[in-house]
């Protein structure tokens, strides 16, 4: 009766620590260097080596450190039928809402020019705000990071719309949903936001065609996955013109590389997936829960739909 | 009949265009180029020269362009007796939360932090949010502006105090009045806003004892008057690092001087009284509605306590 850790970069003596704090008789184990022969009837992953989690011995269930699955469900050799739950951590959905409302100030209250305007000491009060330009802010992805984060947008009087592959928001007065109503949706909102979770079909969903359905001059703001952005495609939509501004916390690779261009880019602002952390100590409480629900053979907690893949 | 107004340095035409919309047969005129011999019920005024109003002949009411009036207040020459009243806007009120909110997430979320990580290509994860070091913002003034922050703040969960020389917020958990209870209230957070009306019990409130009441490193935000600030003790303050970093949109003197040390001080975020500006066609019902009750003598909306201040 053992947990795997399969979480290769982190420090995992903290977790180890939190975890024993719920329940001092857990063994917990850190990939690679597993015990042979001891059965692992749970692992708790964030970027495993795909194919690692396979081979581990006796596997009931597989937990994400964090509120994305998609490191998981990508692994095609991650074998059907083993449970996968997530972290539920509203904690997590409030930082989130704290980033987005910080970037789509830093783009409405155009933060950049006042910075620019104090070093080059000119006063003026004209022109000083967007304003009455922002049509909208446009959320992408309807749970619990898009409720927080339209929760707080609406706090500050600031129109939103929102969209979902599958699902309206329920509160949100201009909801859109499904493909057929995605060019409505951007056609309606000039700060865009991505909040998806990853899987096939958002796949590169910040593309070309996304982009040039915006109104010119449209702001992106990234807190989904790097691999939700085709890069060149911002790129070049940046140096038309057509995205303004872009506001990147997840990247493809990470940590982004040095040459990447993104890192110098005028008209990216860029984080290094900071938007949102999980705090271990929220989260282990949750984690040796299921734990010892699938000891007991019990239902597990905060599940994943493994065929809608979130 | 007629209006004047006396907003020397302020484009007038639209105000007149606006007023007119209102009721056609107003008669407008702009000081210092009043007609001689002709009455003037209504004066509407931003910065006038002290002196100008008390000069101005059939003076009934006076009402400021803005939701402050301290420009009327601190004139001497001002003659008592003369209802003064004030525009309530609230697209003011959620534009200057807007600008807390933002500069609130600048300091919390250290953008300047990632700005230079940016430049320097450096990918960190950790101490990349303040999050855990804000005890919380500390809101002084806790009228129609300081409410509006409250409630944009709160949405985000970030915990807030208020403070105010006369009442306590209703809503506010911990909310402090009086100066009794003000160093308490200064020691409980580490952003201080300062959205207070001006007059003479809170000029110069941002000074060195209350800036040195504030825990180390705490942030300051002034969306008040730049009166309410004593300028070389804020320097000074930031010097020592007992102020970490300000955020400014009002001065003693605006614009300001372009020798002044704030443009180039790297702890200060410098705007031009951008924060919440008055929308003449949010305001100019009021104005004319004012002076309709003005001409039938009937009673005036939105009048100022003068023995108050505000």
């Amino acid at each position: 009766m053992a947990i795997a850790l399969v979480c290769p970069g982190r420090t995992t003596h903290l977790w180890i620590d939190l975890l024993k704090a719920q329940d001092p008789s857990l063994q917990v184990d850190v990939w690679p260097d597993l015990v042979p022969g001891r059965l692992y009837e749970m692992a708790i992953t964030w970027n495993h080596p795909p194919g690692s989690l396979a081979a581990i011995p006796g596997l009931k269930c597989v937990s994400s450190l964090g509120a994305g699955v998609d490191h998981i469900m990508f692994d095609e050799t991650f074998p059907e039928g083993i449970p996968v739950t997530r972290i539920v951590d509203a904690g997590l959905a409030t930082e989130m809402a704290e980033y987005v409302t910080l970037m789509t100030l830093v783009f409405k209250r155009e933060l950049f020019s006042h910075l620019e305007r104090q070093r080059a000491r000119i006063w003026r009060k004209d022109a000083a705000t967007k304003q009455d330009r922002v049509l909208a802010v446009g959320v992408m992805g309807v749970g619990e990071m898009g409720s927080a984060i339209i929760r707080s947008l609406t706090a500050l009087e600031i129109p939103v719309v929102g969209w979902s592959r599958t699902t309206r928001h329920p509160q949100l007065s201009r909801s859109y949903a499904g493909p057929n109503e995605f060019r409505d949706f951007l056609g309606a909102t000039n700060i865009l936001v991505c909040a998806l979770p990853l899987y096939r079909e958002t796949e590169g969903i910040l593309c070309r065609e996304t982009f040039y359905s915006l109104p010119h001059g449209s702001y992106v703001i990234n807190v989904g996955r790097g691999r939700h952005l085709i890069e060149e495609d911002l790129l070049s939509a940046l140096d038309d013109g057509q995205v303004a501004h872009a506001a990147l916390d997840v990247f493809r690779t990470e940590p982004l590389p040095e040459e990447h261009p993104f890192w110098s880019h005028p008209h990216i602002l860029l984080t290094t997936h900071i938007a949102a952390i999980t705090r271990p100590e929220n989260v282990a409480r949750q984690l040796v829960e299921n734990y010892h629900r699938v000891c007991a053979n019990e239902p597990l907690l905060n599940t994943v739909d493994r065929s809608r893949g979130y």
